[in-house]
């Protein structure tokens, strides 16, 4: 049972993606807890105000370390965290191994960057993990930290049935998924592979495998380097 | 002004990160239209399924050709498409030059991938681009699809107010943003730093520069190697 506790200055935006697909079904089993908390409903200033001017000049608002503080600080007496995580662009990049990392967590709460960034010193002083999904720019920190509970919860031994087995899938051997195909075995012309619809399990797997090692060298020949000094 | 149409089999994960934040922002300006396409709603199965096993066997199910290429085809036949994108983690990693090219664009289908992947006739016969965002398993596309109409609509112009200027985002030039503060000048007995109080403007953008080049080859070496080469 993970506890995820989420920090946001636009806490509407993360209610869907956590009333459905994996994250609802951990949460129906009691596998996954999920709590969101506006920075808004923690800021002390009279018009509730969560951001202000940098430091030095420049474009964008920081948001300011009262809020986060009080936040923080309120939920850390309430139970120990294992990580207080805050996702910013500027940040080592989240892979599967982070994944699996934290699912073995019991409290975690992920702060939502916003605006142009968060002071520093909040940083510096209460985050224990940073992490950018990837090297685009979003509106907010929100999307990344529902990424990061999404990838984590399917991962809580019983959330996944058996036949979604986390085992098989893309990134658990640093190689890419290959080519699936399912029911018409015909469907506008276009037919599927002899060997799957063959019965010869061996040479299903040996298929499999050689689509795997050509579609990761041809996509990502970053993870196919990986792969090779490791194997 | 561009049309995103997310096709999905889990439409109703995709709501609140659309009603929110910079995507209803550039909504309400008319920048950008969306539309959700719930994929169940285009089976011709009395049950509306739309998976099934995968030929050769093996765990999980993958998406039916049927409903993707009924769904596409209807909104092909209303509109020229400039992209018909399909989010999975077998493919080339998104990135901010991806969301550069597509935020030029007008029309875009986005379809989700869920369950183990999609039949791979629909990948070959109409699908123009694929994007994974980055190299982890999460439970479908839905996530990943929002990551793409976030970092496209915040660069369509008129969607970020001056203040908020994309172009001194991360990413834009190769370096992480450096650190950043705002008032107070100190919280908790920690002080902002003294250059960016000083007024001196060029030494604030001197630190600034130096903030971002030590923080980008601590915590990015590839995005710094890649910067080195360029500059």
């Amino acid at each position: 049972m993970i506890r995820f506790d989420l920090i946001s200055a636009v806490p509407d935006l993360l209610t869907s993606p956590l009333e459905h697909s994996i994250v609802k079904i951990a949460r129906t089993k009691g596998l996954v807890e999920t709590n969101i908390h506006s920075l808004r409903d923690y800021s002390t200033d009279k018009h509730r105000k969560v951001d202000d001017y940098p430091y030095g000049g420049g474009a964008g608002m920081v948001l300011t370390p009262q809020p986060v503080f009080t936040c923080i600080e309120k939920l850390k007496q309430e139970r120990e965290y294992d990580e207080i995580i805050f996702m910013t662009p500027d940040a080592p990049v989240f892979t599967q191994s982070d994944a699996n990392a934290l699912s073995l967590k019991e409290n975690i709460i992920i702060l939502c960057g916003h605006y142009k960034g968060l002071d520093q010193r909040v940083r510096d002083s209460l985050i224990t993990k940073e992490y950018s999904i990837g090297d685009f720019v979003l509106s907010g920190g929100e999307l990344p930290a529902l990424v990061v509970v999404d990838a984590v919860s399917r991962l809580i031994p019983g959330v996944l049935g058996d036949a979604e087995s986390a085992l098989e899938d893309s990134f658990m051997d640093d190689l890419l998924d290959g080519p699936t195909y399912t029911r018409p075995a015909e469907f506008k012309g276009m037919k599927v592979p002899d060997v799957l619809t063959s019965g010869n399990h061996a040479n299903v797997e040996k298929w499999r495998e050689e689509q795997r090692l050509e579609k990761t060298s041809r996509l990502r020949p970053d993870l196919y380097k990986k792969f090779l000094n490791k194997h």
